[in-house]
């Protein structure tokens, strides 16, 4: 039997005492390590964390929080092969991909300990300034965002078991909030490995960083009224998360995000060839594949003018004919895996219901997998499809199929253009092609309400512009409705979810005497 | 029998088609008018405020919808009598008290019209400042705050029929989203007649104002992701709203204000008759007979150092004593009804279950009733209950009477006195008394994580601090974990509720040109 990874909870390492759930290379079908959750005490975890783990914290300025995350980021740093080879077995990941995750939660960390240092030697924010109440003698209104009493629980997705684990667990230790990180399964190992480099470091105090690898069972019910969650994921399991008693009784604030069906969106007054046609077409081949187009902020929608509906599909469908597919080991190899057999009969269920509705313009089985046995990896070539009356269809606006595959559409007018975005019914990012930016920047107020972000590509910023899926800690992540309603990231804004906000009101004499707080 | 009050939905009033349910006056036992929302056709009625209301809205500047405000404040002034007479015959309050909730949603409203104002010309917010995300050329994400494309439903509690509709209603129109409300049956008639007279003077476009009152059923059903809900009343209809498709499947945002056990905290320090004691004593007789104790921020615990439970004991309970009781019509009573017979039943109920720890310290019974038949009213006397050793108990932190109750506690250390208020697992308000501004800051940072707001009390505010339970609308209100973990008011931050926040990424000539937008 493969290694089991030990928990981390209660300032200890603890075996679960099940049988363990299997990791496996999803490339190679190779049992790698195993995991397990049974009979670890949850509550005396949970609570370890919020008492020690949070006073310890809570006792710390954001100064000296930030300095934490450089220490985590030095550590990460010295570890870094270690990753890329558990990216490469675990997820099946080409090493450019592996980066978007590794590299990508050492980028973020950096961030959060740069701005971190920024706020200085507080314990908590002032949030804008006072406001009078009443004249002589002057009584007012201070509001303060301090952080709050408990835990910060995190559920991630299998896709990113690094960044997704950093980009949250940053701003929460940064705010003072101890984290209790459960990673998806089928990855856990990456996540696994960075916390236990971590706490055997010791840069940590006890209690700031555990982790449950395995069933969430229980997790949620350990919540109490001043904790947090942070899910990323399915629509099904976010539903389970808002419905339990701990949201719906005790208050558990929540940050969601789930589905996302993100279009690209190729403005009026483009021609097949020039700089913005060509900047839309690298822009979708590109998210298309990136991870195997295992991402939430990838491109699923690609809505372009009527009269370059076929010559989008052309060179779209070039694009990923050039696209190389299999185990990433070898170098030759562009795209790897997705994560897991059953994802890949998720993505080929999904392509099938797409189908009902949509034209194949290029199709992932044309391309042969190089060192992948197709019985046994979960390699999938990258699938566009088309349907030239969106309006019409709805599965397409509907089915996130979580692979390298989307959707072509052709709209009619700009008006038509942004009603088919906002299908979506809410997403995190939609990107926004065209040359003319009073154009560009009226379609990003327009797209504005119903995403997270607008991310808006012209040939000025052609070279310069950071891509539609990648993740930037300066920019808010997470969007309305179907995304779930979440904000993460967005620079110091993501503190605000591990913060409580109160109106101090006082005389000046107080407020003068909180400064010194 | 009475007359049946209309609802305003989808432009147009419209009588239910049910049988209606009386409202009555809670001190004569008769009837006034009737409600019903039978028959409506809530997804038209929501699709018109949505389309219709929400366009023409946003069609509008922040100045211009605050302008819209201070035509409301105008429509309100005038009728103010006609309110003033629903109050004493619906909700059974004196003067001094329907003035809370009559002058104080105008008052409301006339700070966010001025805040409008403030905005400007424009008809979304910026929030932040660029930040850079690449090099040359300069690839920057700048954030904005721009309105929802849906509606707001309001469903609100009994004891705020005015204020608690414009509170929510004077942001939600500022930022640009039409409003439903469904105003709590037992007091429906006067939120249903500022309605009505609102619409009736033609200040606000078709759709931005609408009105359902009586049963709340199917209301939510007809929530889309961009709408938002807010709830303000108990727990189990918290919970009710949480759970419910709306918002688990589809994101809806929401914001509940439910339980708070608040509390008044004097600091060690103080003595008998002193500043602090007696600004003390004073607030709690006030918080627990303005509305009698019917309001979300009254203080329901009082936790004074050991050594002056006795003095406290005595202090408060002769400032009860002096507090008379009965019809509101009567100029010589201080205090009114409670909302309804149900109601007095709760209130008693809690009584009986909060003396199974507490002593009776002064007993509301012994109030003679002035004008009221007990037989027939609601009123009640108020009754303050003690536990001299409160970390031993739970119910007194745990039962929120809604009426002129509540427990006075004593403490040992400091620290004691903290741990009990922190008891309350998330609170609105909690006030702290005493004289030494460097103690009551660092209390009022140490509560700040578990309260929406603190309210500091020293004797050179004596005469000018706006009161424990006194919403203002510069400072935030609501609270985290039972409290609901909502936020409301707090000036400008009220209108993040009814914006979606969105990270524009784009080359500076974009942004450039999104100022003009």
């Amino acid at each position: 039997m493969s290694p089991l990874l030990p928990n981390h909870l209660a300032g200890r390492w603890q075996a679960g005492n099940g049988p363990g759930t299997p990791l496996t290379d999803p490339v190679l079908g190779t049992e790698l390590v195993r995991v397990d959750a049974g009979g670890l005490d949850l509550d005396a975890g949970f609570a370890y964390a919020r008492d020690e783990g949070g006073a310890a914290l809570r006792a710390l300025t954001y100064r000296q929080r930030a300095a934490l995350l450089s220490e985590i980021v030095k550590v990460l740093q010295k570890h870094r092969d270690a990753y890329y080879e558990i990216a490469t077995a675990n997820s099946g990941t080409v090493r450019n991909d592996s980066a978007v995750d590794i590299d990508g939660a050492i980028f973020t960390l950096g961030h959060y300990a740069r701005l971190g240092d920024s706020l200085g030697d507080a314990r908590w924010l002032q949030d804008g300034d006072a406001a009078r109440l009443s004249k002589e003698p002057a009584f007012l209104s201070q509001h303060l965002s301090v952080p709050t009493r408990g835990v910060a629980l995190f559920v991630n997705a299998f896709n990113f078991p690094a960044w997704g684990l950093w980009e949250k667990a940053g701003p929460a230790l940064l705010s003072g909030v101890p984290v209790i990180a459960k990673p998806a399964t089928a990855t856990a190992w990456l996540a696994q490995r960075m916390v236990q480099d971590v706490i055997d470091a010791g840069v940590l105090p006890p209690g700031a960083l555990s982790i449950v690898c395995g069933s969430a069972a229980g997790l949620m019910d350990a919540l109490e009224p001043f904790d947090v969650v942070s899910f990323t994921g399915s629509a099904d399991t976010a539903g389970i998360i808002r419905s339990h008693p701990a949201v719906v009784r005790r208050s558990v604030r929540t940050n969601i995000e789930a589905d996302s069906l993100n279009a690209a969106l190729l403005l009026p007054g483009a021609s097949p060839g020039d700089a913005s046609f060509d900047l839309l077409v690298r822009e979708v081949v590109r998210e298309m594949t990136v991870k195997s187009g295992q991402k939430c902020t990838a491109i699923r929608r690609i809505l372009v003018p009527q009269a370059l509906y076929d010559a989008a599909a052309e060179a779209i469908g070039a694009g990923l004919r050039a696209v190389t597919v299999g185990n990433p080991r070898n170098p030759s190899v562009r795209m790897g895996s997705l994560v897991s057999r059953s994802q890949r009969e998720a993505v080929e269920d999904g392509i099938r219901a797409l189908r009902q509705e949509a034209a194949l313009l290029h199709d992932g089985a044309s391309h042969d997998l190089i060192d992948a046995d197709p019985a046994v990896s979960a390699c999938v070539g990258p699938t566009l499809l088309g349907v030239r009356e969106p309006s019409e269809a709805s599965q397409v606006h509907d089915i996130e199929v979580f692979g390298p595959v989307a959707t072509l559409m052709a709209y009619r007018s700009l008006d038509d253009g942004l009603a088919l975005v906002r299908r979506g019914q809410g997403s995190l990012v939609t990107s926004v092609h065209g040359a003319d930016a009073a154009a560009l920047a009226h379609a990003a107020v327009e797209l504005a309400s119903s995403h997270g972000r607008v991310h808006v590509v012209s040939p000025d910023v052609g070279a310069s512009h950071t891509g539609h899926g990648n993740v930037m800690p300066m920019s808010l992540h997470g969007g309305p409705g179907r995304a779930g309603g979440g904000e993460e990231l967005g620079g110091i804004r993501a503190l605000a979810f591990y913060h409580r906000r109160t109106a101090v009101q006082a005389g000046a004499a107080v407020l003068g005497a909180l400064s010194g707080a």
